[in-house]
């Protein structure tokens, strides 16, 4: 491909992004795709021959575009969002464009010194401590690919400190509570912990880890001869927003000298307008910090921002320096070679995408998106608390409300499923903890890139609908 | 950003990107930039308010431009090459512009899809066995970030597998070469294993695992009362492309039933003409093979073709499903999950990227391409024959020489250095075992999208020139 095809097919296919865009609304949210339907559509064996742009093309329209659940459509509540944004997209595309390695310092150094930049940028716009920004000397953040990277890194890192400090490998038990996101099990069971040695402690009524009960399970464990070596917190837990109390898990795990990791996937984002800042009181005792700017802050995925205290601590985890990764600036410690805060070896220029956000929005751009998607929320919570059919479980955690039908559960998921199948709007569900048991409630996940109050009006409508159709 | 707004700006960088296509041999290879330098030339905090894009674009030339070591420059010739490519780059732009999530297959069927049948594709223009296929029902593809974190899944289920089997995890040994990529023993730290259990194999004169060794080295461990469970034989190390030989080693891993992982990284991509293919022969023991479209097969990075030969030990090692996770294909186990096959949860649309490489371009594209990379390879090989000064160190393997100035090491390395300095080419150094000890030498790793004979050319000249200089 000549740059003179690149430059008419890249036209052709930012304008076909940009009606998709301006048509994302109107496409069935949830793809309706039956299972092996798009492989059936394409050939066994690939082309042997060069194939014209105009197919591919036709193939984006008629092959992808049905097959697809549509994430950027305002009517796409499930889950958390995964915002786009114009700015993210183009900074993707130049990424990818310069093709440059951001490994070590030297194989770019703008790659990572953008990066270190836009982290401390990001970590001031979510008033983190100064002890998390680069210019501190021993903290700083560094873009992971998720939020379950950012975990399995802490955890190894959490473990290698604990091993110097004298702990033996088969002692080490994790914590988190039973409302954490599965990516902190999954980390335990990547670095050979198990998920039996991550335990899962019980919840309050609002659905927050109970301090006293980690209390008491690391007193049964230390009585055990086991080693806790890493707590991690929840703000903003997948299920129902939970917060976890982070100043109270803080103050225990110093004591016990574990690690602190707080996982705030989703919620993170919302620190960009101050009156969220409660939930990271007590964020100075943490080790590491992380938030996923791709979930609900217009940065492409994957974009998760992870932060550390003392950069040593990971560096001593997951440093190798074979013979062909020398260079001259890394042996004199003058820089940072992102690889050794990693586990991949190669990484592309994800900051980007983050500096083009952060600029091409501003810091009022970002709080007012964030806002708007809480006042989705907040719309939400009025519509459920108005209705005859549905009430609220729990309560709303800042754009994410959980609601149930009052007949019980399989009236709440057969409205669901109908809304997800008539493709007028996409909800996924979950089961709560309630007093006698558990109940399975709707996710309505407000923050789409693109929502409007009527989006939020008319998917509440269609599942009021649907709840009267199959009622 | 409007959709208006961004075909406006879209446009501006598809041409930015096309002039940078056009521009990349002109500039120094390797940045100029000082430690430092980058991070001092953006400012202290965030914007407050929205910047216009005029800004943004200006510091991509100024700030951006200058600070990078341009990858995708015909004279690059360090590491191994991270082949961008025009269709390549429009798939990371439509993935980054539908914006939809791959983890599971209802999230957006196309996306797993579209990546399984595309791995089909791969699988059968490599020349991969029949049981690799996602069509054997059993085996399948999937694309993971890099080879690193493709030897931790495959050592995180060969663990799993062996316990299942009855091993105790305390009891577990791999086994790779001293020439394997450090990413081996990188698997074997964050899973727990730590370094030393990774035993690292002595090689041949020609810097290939020797499977006598390596089968003294489990018979000594046995004897220890320790498990050999993972092998890993790489097709093309990283310091001198020597291949290991697989058939032998294979058969040993399956004497002990020990999982066998194939890293063929770099030299994957010569497998798409079938001159190379000796290198597999005994791949069909292989439990995991991958290597990386996004060095030498112009898919731009990330994406790491993985290979399994039985999904089911992958989703064993990796599955965890929490209610809000849980969907009715999922529950019937008509699909796959891509992401039961990976570290992450959230996965994006990579395999558009690998679908548009491969058509347009076509398999005839793909020989093309990898053909001129192992003709430039000779043409470096033959020029350091010719030379008074340099000599070959080894053998050339496809498009990687090693040489080194006959007067020694450091003659070697100041050479290599000042034509880094100058920007006109880019070669990077390792150390290669010799019978006295080890011997410095410069990789000159040809593939670049874009060379020419006339860059192997140049690029070979600029080294005699400064050997001349400094001698």
């Amino acid at each position: 491909m000549t740059p003179g095809e690149f430059r008419e097919q890249g036209r052709r296919l930012v304008d076909w992004i940009a009606d998709y865009m301006e048509r994302a609304g109107d496409r069935p949210v949830r793809s309706r795709a039956r299972p092996g339907e798009v492989f059936a559509a394409l050939p066994e064996a690939p082309p042997e021959r060069p194939e014209p742009w105009d197919a591919i093309l036709r193939d984006l329209d008629e092959i992808v575009l049905p097959g697809l659940t549509h994430w950027q459509s305002p009517r796409f509540f499930g889950y958390f969002p995964a915002n786009a944004s114009g700015p993210a997209i183009l900074g993707e595309l130049v990424s990818a464009g310069l093709g440059v390695q951001g490994m070590l310092w030297s194989t770019s150094p703008a790659c990572t010194e953008i990066e270190t930049r836009t982290l401390d940028w990001l970590a001031r716009l979510i008033g983190l401590p100064e002890r998390f920004l680069s210019t501190s000397g021993r903290g700083a953040g560094v873009i992971q690919g998720t939020a379950s990277e950012a975990a399995l890194v802490a955890m190894v890192a959490a473990r290698e400190r604990a091993i110097r400090g004298g702990a033996r490998a088969e002692s080490l038990v994790a914590y988190t509570s039973t409302q954490a996101h599965s990516s902190i099990v999954k980390a335990g069971m990547v670095a050979g912990l198990g998920a039996e040695r991550v335990r899962l402690v019980g919840v309050d009524e609002r659905l927050r880890l109970d301090p006293s009960r980690l209390e008491a399970e690391i007193e049964r464990d230390r009585g055990a001869g086991l080693t806790p070596f890493f707590v991690a917190a929840t703000l903003g837990t997948t299920s129902s927003g939970a917060v976890d109390p982070l100043d109270s898990i803080g103050r225990l795990a110093e004591s016990e000298g574990a690690w602190l990791h707080v996982d705030a996937a989703w919620a993170g984002s919302a620190l960009v307008a101050p009156e969220h800042r409660w939930m990271i009181e007590g964020v100075e005792r943490a080790d590491t910090f992380n938030f996923n700017p791709h979930k609900w802050m217009l940065t492409n995925f994957d974009c998760s921002a992870l932060w550390v205290a003392d950069r040593r601590d990971l560096t001593r985890a997951l440093s190798i320096t074979p013979e062909y990764l020398r260079t001259k600036e890394s042996d004199a410690g003058a820089v940072i070679d992102y690889r050794d805060w990693q586990i991949p070896l190669g990484r592309r220029f994800r900051a980007l995408k983050l500096w083009f956000v952060m600029r091409a929005f501003g810091a009022e751009g970002l709080r007012e998106h964030v806002r708007r998607g809480v006042r989705h929320g907040e719309l939400f919570e009025r519509l459920a608390r108005e209705s005859d059919v549905f009430e609220v479980v729990g309560e709303r955690s800042l754009s994410l409300v959980c609601v149930a039908h009052r007949a019980g559960d399989a009236a709440t998921l057969s409205a669901m499923e109908r809304v997800n199948d008539s493709g007028e709007a996409l909800f996924t569900h979950t089961k709560l903890p309630t007093a006698g048991g558990e109940r399975a409630v709707i996710r309505l996940a407000a923050g789409g890139a693109r929502q409007t109050d009527e989006d939020v009006r008319a998917a509440f409508a269609a599942l009021e609908r649907a709840a009267a159709e199959t009622g």
